[in-house]
């Protein structure tokens, strides 16, 4: 498919990533107005709360945008979810009769502020990157324990903190936490010291469920996704995490991109997972491609300096689909509702400068990274910024995410001070 | 405190759960009728909702009970949790001047059904019985390694699946799910074999916080208590929970009974927890007593037969209360909401017969357990219907919290068939 092309000019750059073909969703508000649906196209969002004010989207009795949140969207399932993309397409399409009724409901994105796009329902992280934890695995249990023995036929997950997912450019505050350092007996309460990012994929769950589903049926269910990263606190987990997983260590937050972008414009770039390494069992099995040929990028820019691109890597390098995992994910009857939130794993690639996290990129601080700028990193320093970018690349277009950006900030001198 | 008197005959009884010391909090519809909040008295329901409509019940502006949660009472906070406790105990009161108005607003217990008395918002699962941990552990690891290293610093907890809870009575469908038999090279997608309960004590957060909290503050951010079924499938647990923690073993269902016990009901029972094997780090020490000195039982009954009691414990056997439960859970920064819910993690005591899973009390299925019909049991069969029941005795009256109670349906012939 090749680039469609909208009276809105901007968006008709080969490069820019939000063209017709992309109509990414999220939530705005300009100075002095409420938060609301808006459509991204080229530099501008169509405030399509507006659009339905004035009749130019009618998709059922009740308004579906005048909202803070996608959500009562997503519950219209996939039919509406069709109709709203057709008519939008016409709407901002070059040539359209409705341009001079459409354009004056444009808004500068340089004018917008981004909030989060939807309601998190429930927030639920995987493992599902074969590098990633393999890397992983073999720092902390060595290269024969590398994968534990479920990995190849399941892929792991953990519930997370729905309460802790923020919107990009949102501030993260360096955590407290419990720590115990090899060389002491007893832990202590700090502020981490091993604060990292995970480079991860978001899928949003579209279509509720109340029992298991196949992976077909969950492909059908998954609205959009965004790009993700799910902070995480490497000492604070190193102490938590044994018997029962990651506690506090992925509590302090999980920034997303502002824009979900739908499956329907991600559609053209399907790529199957990676050859089974094993076969899996029926219910997990691939039934057509279901990954995404989506290229992803990590930058890191000290404060005040420029940035650095300190991995590159692209989400097809994952072992695991957000289908497959939303399968696994109902197999025991879990009910799944809208606007559940899916981390797809850090996605690492084979090499080592595509690595999605720090403690991959340093060797668990062994090897630390050098910036463009000569500083050298381990783990994140006050006053970082560490931003996500993804982008699909078609035919002459580019379907971007918006990024997905946040500054760590020093940790509060006493977290109990009021 | 003595027995306090109403005019509700059958709340003065001094085994009867709901005397006028307790007035829990749920939520009730009757034949033809919705869901609306309601308050236990004895054999009968007041309808709060009915008696606010009619001006005997004035808390704010907004309606805040003819609803079918008590999410919006707990929002506003313990000034108002004390203002409605007290001036519900007037109107119930022996003597008091406004009984002929209240009392058509009574529904008998028998004509209700009962619902979820509150929307979970999300829930979090502890594992900070140290009964429970060690022998669970000595399972598993050997004696040695019973409890992990962190075990006696921090209240270890993960993050559970809070669209799985349901109320008290609600049949619980045996899952399926990936399992590995020792002697087989791969595993399986089969029913669960090793279905299991987890007797706990559940904490509600009725008041939001957006930062790190002192257990004391914890102690106040608490609405109330129920009882806790973490219903577990063991063998799926046991492939799946390297290294990242449970998840599709416990998200079939979490059981809560029907009733909020507040904690100005629970007040007269509190306790301290038992002695400290190691000082805890100041932001998790006591500050007072903050378990309950609160009896729990849990029976079995075959499909079609009498119920055995297989175990009784009490929730003051805790090594770690919910106050330090929560303060641990926002030490990152973590946001809490109202509705929050905190399972207590498994509250076994010290000997053989307060054990509170089939897991411990089977000795992983080594020992099965004697019925009172002569039947024994490893773990739980297709119709047993697992009952936990709980209470605190006071001088001349009870407070209960309604039984927990479940029947284990026979797993889906083939969950993928529509």
């Amino acid at each position: 498919m090749p680039l469609m092309k909208s009276w809105v000019a901007s968006a008709n750059d080969a490069n820019h990533p939000f063209p017709l073909n992309n109509l990414p969703y999220g939530v705005f508000s300009t100075e002095g107005t409420e938060p609301r649906c808006g459509v991204a196209i080229g530099d501008m969002i169509l405030d399509v709360s507006a659009a339905e004010a004035e009749g130019l989207i009618t998709l059922g009795d009740e308004p579906l945008f005048d909202l803070p949140f996608w959500n009562p969207l997503m519950e219209q399932g996939p039919a509406v979810w069709a109709a709203l993309r057709e008519r939008l397409t016409a709407l901002l399409a070059k040539g359209s009769k409705e341009q001079d009724k459409v354009e004056p409901l444009l808004v500068p994105q340089a004018e917008a502020q981004l909030h989060m796009p939807f309601a998190v329902s429930e927030y639920t992280d995987f493992y599902a990157g074969k590098h990633h934890a393999t890397n992983v695995g073999t720092m902390f249990r060595g290269p024969e324990n590398a994968l534990p023995p479920n990995w190849l036929h399941i892929p792991i997950g953990y519930n997370g903190r729905a309460s802790s997912v923020v919107v990009s450019g949102t501030d993260i505050r360096r955590p407290w936490g419990q720590l115990k350092s090899p060389d002491h007996d007893r832990p202590a309460f700090l502020p981490s010291r091993r604060f990292d990012i995970e480079l991860e994929m978001g899928a949003i769950v579209g279509t509720p469920s109340d029992g298991p589903i196949t992976v077909q049926e969950a492909d059908d269910h998954i609205f959009g996704y965004v790009l993700l990263n799910d902070w995480s606190a490497r000492d604070i987990q190193a102490w938590e995490y044994q018997p029962l997983g990651p506690f506090q260590a992925k509590a302090t937050a999980t920034s997303i991109s502002p824009w979900i972008v739908t499956k329907a414009a991600l559609d053209p770039f399907r790529c199957d997972t990676p050859a089974r390494e094993v076969e899996l069992l029926d219910h997990l099995k691939d039934c057509g491609p279901m990954l995404y040929d989506i290229d992803l990028e990590v930058t890191m820019a000290p404060e005040g300096k420029p940035a650095t691109t300190i991995a590159r890597t692209n989400y097809k390098e994952m072992y695991y689909s957000s289908a497959q995992q939303l399968a696994h994910h109902t197999t025991s009857g879990c009910p799944m509702n809208v606007g559940d939130l899916l981390g797809s794993g850090t996605i690492s690639g084979p090499t080592k400068d595509s690595r999605g996290s720090l403690l991959e990129l340093s060797w668990g601080g062994k090897e630390p990274i050098t910036l463009d700028t000569g500083e050298t990193r381990s783990f994140i320093e006050d006053g970082d910024t560490l931003t996500l970018k993804g982008a699909a690349r078609g035919d002459g277009y580019t379907i971007g995410f918006g990024d997905c950006t946040g500054t760590v900030l020093p940790a509060l001198e006493d977290p109990y001070a009021r």
